[in-house]
């Protein structure tokens, strides 16, 4: 991670670096106003939000876009590159990366692509709440088709398939090819699995559901104990509330949310969880690295795979149980709930559910599958959005066995493809296999990180996925980083013989 | 402030709209930013919020001397005034007056300034903590020297005085020579009246302080209430805290800020009252203007009075402290102290202060006067930065007859000349002035509105404020406005009488 090879790099090269360094400071911007929007923007400031928002990444796309970047690309990589360190290497190709996704799309397009995502996400919100599919289906086709046309016009100058130019985006390195082999494994798999889960559950005691009410201050008390356990620095970062829990801010200053219920307490603190798992991977990004493309992370299948190793691997596993029961009877008062033994089950409970984001291990891959279907169908023109609510249906009976009531617990319960975003849903799941493969890992290369979340130290860990993944930034692609972590390229074994173990023991 | 002209003004015109709409973004985004930073920001992202503020900042300096836009005013300018309306020509001389100040000075200036800014500041911290006015000499002589030079190349291009080139950027329009004869007008009435006042006080029973604790969740609701009173809208802004209360966001989205002592309330109320007539003033800003330069407030002169409007004028009167006490009395438990006459007399309390920030109506004029002085003197060469703590006790003990207790208290009390500051302290006191002008016309045209104060009733004065100063924007100027409201320019008589009826009544 030294830059020791700087000087020896030529001026084209560190010309590109600072302009790539203004670039992240407005990338750095963006993402500040993007969380005090969710958190702390009165609803009346939303029209100025806009505005400011639009000005700053205008101001992006014309930086990354101008002719000097171009000309400076092409001069770093005719002439630098064997002058340059791998860092550098693979900096110079994050940054034609970054550039090629900027400038691929006519600025009509974008701005077309742009304003009908922000129609459709509007209507969208409506559509959802009176379960209208009907009042969203043209303007989802007006994003559909615009979001196929930049597909083709990426996958041209790519020389890939549209739908991998999109997957492009989200996660450079990852193709349909190598999704269909894991996700035919995974079907191969899941659909006998889930059953025998749900019966064994059947023949277990009921769960005793925790009694409320859960005081939010002490929700949120438990949440920050937890946090600085994990190595969550308050001096560098936040925890807020906002309608959808997520993670944001910057590495310096890491901002994540979640969302209170006084009537149960278990999605807030998961979000917690799940959110700092994000936030931990940005705080240990490389320092030096950090405003350059090279030091961002790698993409979502490595962001999502550290969140999960946290939120699923680590707390939903025996020993962090273990560690959390006593917490939750002196902060909650004592009760029959938070027995480890019920806490646990709590926390690994399966259902055939209908909703992803309130989806458990064992199922949320499947609604994943459905999704990477429909979408591959519909950027591939086999699939209309008239046809998507039956489209749907038939694929929830079909992975799940069970039937959506309505469109809004059904097609419509994503905002996703109304907010344009085609070829992210795969990212979900790719990371849950990774978190699977690095978790074995790090397990096996260090025997103590188990046993330790039973006393609520999770330094063993940190410190594995930190010298493992957070360290690398963009230096290595997921593939690559689990290789040297892991000996494997990303694979369902791991995820398969996690979810054995865990779900049906024995 | 119609804009049904804007399709006669021709496209120069309408290009540098465009331009400056991008400008009033990036400001906008700037002072989300800067608020984040005093509210929410923890320490350790500090670094990265510098980097983000700086890009915006230079970014902003680019697009507004870009030579498209030195292009585009000389020809709206020459082509275009006779087409356009009031409002279009104002905006054209505030546009031209933006680029004038930020062109004026040479890049390596601006830059040196800056740096020399902020680590004089830095330095500023600790010398004021230590008491070690030494240790901040050589900084602060460098700074000085460097505005010194600024202003020279400033007054060379507007062909004025060093001294009001550096006045020119806080309120165009005022000069030293005008400020001269009021300041003279104050000196003349204010260290006589002064000893009255204060006599006149030791003459009087003692007032009862309150005593707390005063919870902070009990002020913050009281501030709210308030805050509503005066029609403060919480889907349009926000209170939150700071170390400096200040006032900041964007008109859509006013954010201010106090500070609680739990010990002490009146000055966190007082902050309150004081930054919401600043946010109010933002609000009732002309929308149709919003994003150009003639919709922003016009200068710091009106943006004082009318915070000062509020927190002296309104809500230090007789009539609100009759609406206030008996809130105080409900929400901190009844004691003697809520008794509305010496509430009144705790709003009205004059003491000969050392500290400026803490002073009162009276002797606040007095405070400014002192800088007001030195600073001339040092951008005249006059004053040397080794001479200022004896200058600046001599000055006290002249002005307000108190000799301060060390040069903490003294000449390093204030941040603003370690912060490059010189020129903003007069428009202090103007801005008083043209409270006492404003709130004398306004209860002139209204009689209702002192009488309403006393039911917590704010809409006659606040339509009155917003019929007359909000909605012009910076259509006219601070004299203008006082011309149309009141009859008269900027001038004393109003303050003065205003003191006399306040603090020696009968």
């Amino acid at each position: 991670m030294s830059r020791s090879n700087s000087a020896r790099a030529n001026s084209a090269y560190r010309s590109l670096e600072q302009r790539f360094t203004r670039i992240s400071s407005l990338d750095g911007a963006l993402s500040i106003l993007d969380w005090d929007q969710a958190t702390m923007m009165p609803e009346g400031g939303a029209d100025a939000r806009a505005g400011q928002l639009a000005t700053l990444k205008l101001i992006r796309h014309e930086t990354l876009c101008s002719p000097e970047i171009a000309d400076l690309l092409a001069e770093a990589e005719d002439n630098d590159a064997s002058q340059l360190d791998g860092w550098q290497q693979t900096n110079l190709a994050r940054m034609r990366r970054s550039w090629r996704h900027a400038t691929a799309l006519p600025a009509d397009l974008v701005e077309a692509l742009s304003r009908a995502a922000c129609e459709c996400e509007i209507t969208w919100r409506s559509a959802r709440e009176n379960n209208n599919f009907k009042a969203l289906t043209p303007g989802l086709d007006v994003l559909l088709q615009l979001s196929r046309e930049a597909a083709s016009a990426k996958a041209a100058i790519m020389g890939c398939t549209p739908y991998d130019a999109l997957l492009d985006q989200f996660d450079s390195g990852i193709s349909a090819v190598v999704i269909d082999k894991l996700f035919a494994e995974l079907e191969d798999f899941l659909p006998d699995f889930l059953p025998q889960v749900l019966e064994r559950q059947r023949s277990l005691p009921a769960i005793i559901d925790p009694s409320g009410p859960f005081p939010v201050a002490s929700q949120r008390s438990i949440a920050v104990a937890l946090m600085r356990d994990m190595g969550f620095d308050f001096e560098h970062g936040r925890l807020d509330v906002s309608h959808h829990p997520f993670s944001g801010g910057v590495p310096e200053d890491a901002r994540i949310t979640t969302r209170y219920s006084e009537t149960e307490f278990l999605q807030g603190l998961m979000a917690v969880l799940h959110e700092t798992g994000h936030a931990l991977y940005e705080r240990g990004l490389p320092k030096a690295w950090r405003s350059q493309p090279v030091g961002r992370a790698r993409g979502m299948i490595a962001h999502e795979s550290q969140s999960l190793i946290i939120e699923m691997q680590a707390c939903r596993s025996q020993e962090f149980t273990r560690y959390l029961a006593p917490k939750l009877a002196i902060t909650f008062g004592d009760q029959a709930a938070w027995a480890p033994d019920n806490l646990l089950r709590l926390f690994q409970h399966v259902e055939a559910d209908l909703i992803r984001v309130h989806a458990n291990e064992v199922t949320y891959p499947l609604h994943v599958m459905l999704r990477y279907r429909l979408e591959r169908a519909m950027i591939g023109g086999d699939l209309q959005i008239r046809d998507l609510p039956g489209a749907w249906n038939e694929g929830m009976r079909d992975l799940l066995g069970v039937t959506p009531p309505n469109d809004s617990d059904g097609c419509m319960q994503d905002v996703h493809w109304a907010a344009g975003l085609f070829g992210y849903f795969p990212t979900y799941t790719l990371g849950a296999l990774a978190a699977a493969q690095f978790f074995d890992a790090a397990r096996k290369d260090m025997t103590e990180i188990l046993p330790e979340l039973s006393k609520g130290n999770f330094h063993p860990l940190m410190g594995w996925l930190n010298d493992n993944v957070h360290q690398w930034g963009s230096r290595y692609s997921s593939d690559e980083l689990l290789q040297r972590a892991a000996g494997t390229p990303l694979g369902t074994a791991a995820f398969k013989a996690h979810l054995r173990a865990r779900y049906l023991p024995g």
